[in-house]
């Protein structure tokens, strides 16, 4: 007995990484709805998951001595998730000039399409603009990248940690 | 390209519940490994996917008038997670009498044949004793039932619950 | 025997309410600082206190069927907290239009003065603009009204409700 | 304009120490009532603060390689917290051979007398057996002494972490 398999992908062709969620007690507050820093949670793990299907896993990345702290990050809400739901995360990072990463979000319905599709790769013509009717919450997330032992911006990325951005943004 | 699937999955011949985990980093505290309360919200979750597992979704027991609230807990931690770890939440109910609850976990690490199989069941031939020697936490998690409108404990519980809880008992 | 007292003050005559925190080991993550989520929680609390200093209890004003979901937020992370830190949480409303409330944070060091009259209310002429050189957190956080069981944005405020929010902008 | 003082205090007379909470929206659920793993950071929020005032602070003790890991955990939930609910956490330690401290909590509405005495310490001779009547949640946590470093078991504090745990122990 096996329930129903969704799990992280990523879609190449688009750029968007795709991470499937669902609403847990311990997501809600006393509204009966998602609780709106919990979606911190939910962006947090898309991006790590979205590094690790090119490759990167972060954990390994900070034992190399690169962290990538948080330094913006701007949510808008427009609609409101609920015990029980299910949902996508859509990620995908923006062309950036320097050491910065930018993700850009798009959290939207798990539709029948998706649902049927989530373990191969979602393709997502209909949404390209970046947050659609559907959307959830929609936001961006800025990251530095620091040395954190001593605790200074850092300059460049190891070239392998370049060449995993550039499959995401391929 | 698509990232490796591990989807929550029931195996009703050995009456325990897997649930897949990754420690992301909020997750995780100053000391590098997980801060002992996170491992609440994966035990919830847990139980949550082994009711909708055997066709109980949560959100609609709560909206008939059933809910589940926890009364009593008691977790041991054996070993540290630590950032990026995967691990398996095993869950199962235990025999009781009357309307309460009680599930009994260990969380232990994904190992090879799990991370085979992990969407097709998981045989735990050689753990049926409840916690092995590898595992991180084990513990147990009981609920009441209640009526949350009157805030009064349940007598019984309606057939259908009667019946998914037998499946996951079986 | 006595711990240092820090309370939760308003300083009227500034518009300022200040909201003293303290870095405890769950706030943290792996890199040994504040995790960027908890602030989230922070700046809840600092507005619900504001608003119970003017006399506006929250669930309060939840029963009464007026609940205020955060619609948009954005943070900027400048300096980070670590375990033991303490800090004040500095949150004022800002002017606008209908029944929309955008609250401006920053998040400074507890300095001596602060430290010393933290019950009494915190002058910060020094910082007027709205975060100053010293802030680990800046950002805004915008909510709006609605009527939680009909699902509707309120057209306007009750009265005493309004009242209270003039006390805060004061 | 300031709101109730409310603060951290301890009873050298009683072995007892007060912590205030207050329910805000993040700790609730989808029932209205607080999330049953919210408790556990009111708990470690709780320990922390005692210690601090005895005269550790536990960022410095983790600094000098002595780190304290839950190594078990249990608590019984008699009844629930709602939103805006004051309540205080009472913990002390119990007495313990070797290296682990044993905290034992309670739970209690904030009273009258609790409220207006709460800066300078709150006599509780009517609850000494350890959790009343009117105890939210009662429970115990275990935690152990280790070096981070070395990932070892500590076999003895040092002396001046002994000193105060006497001090809170009086």
């Amino acid at each position: 007995m096996t329930s129903p398999s969704i799990s992280p992908s990523a879609n190449s062709s688009q750029g968007w990484f795709s991470y499937p969620i669902r609403v847990q007690p311990h997501h809600t507050d006393y509204g009966g709805i998602v609780w709106h820093g919990t979606y911190i949670t939910w962006l947090e793990a898309a991006r790590v998951e979205a590094l690790a299907a090119v490759g990167i896993e972060f954990a390994d990345l900070v034992a190399i001595g690169v962290d990538l702290p948080v330094v913006d990050l701007s949510l808008r809400y427009h609609r409101s998730l609920r015990l029980g739901d299910r949902a996508i995360v859509y990620a995908r990072l923006l062309p950036t000039k320097g050491v910065r990463l930018v993700w850009d979000y798009s959290i939207e319905p798990l539709d029948n399409e998706a649902s049927n599709r989530a373990e191969s790769g979602v393709h997502k013509s209909a949404r390209q603009k970046g947050g659609s009717d559907r959307s959830y919450v929609t936001g961006q997330v800025t990251l530095a990248a620091i040395d954190p032992k001593r605790g200074k911006v850092l300059r460049r990325y190891p070239p392998i940690f370049t060449e995993a951005l550039e499959k995401l943004r391929a």
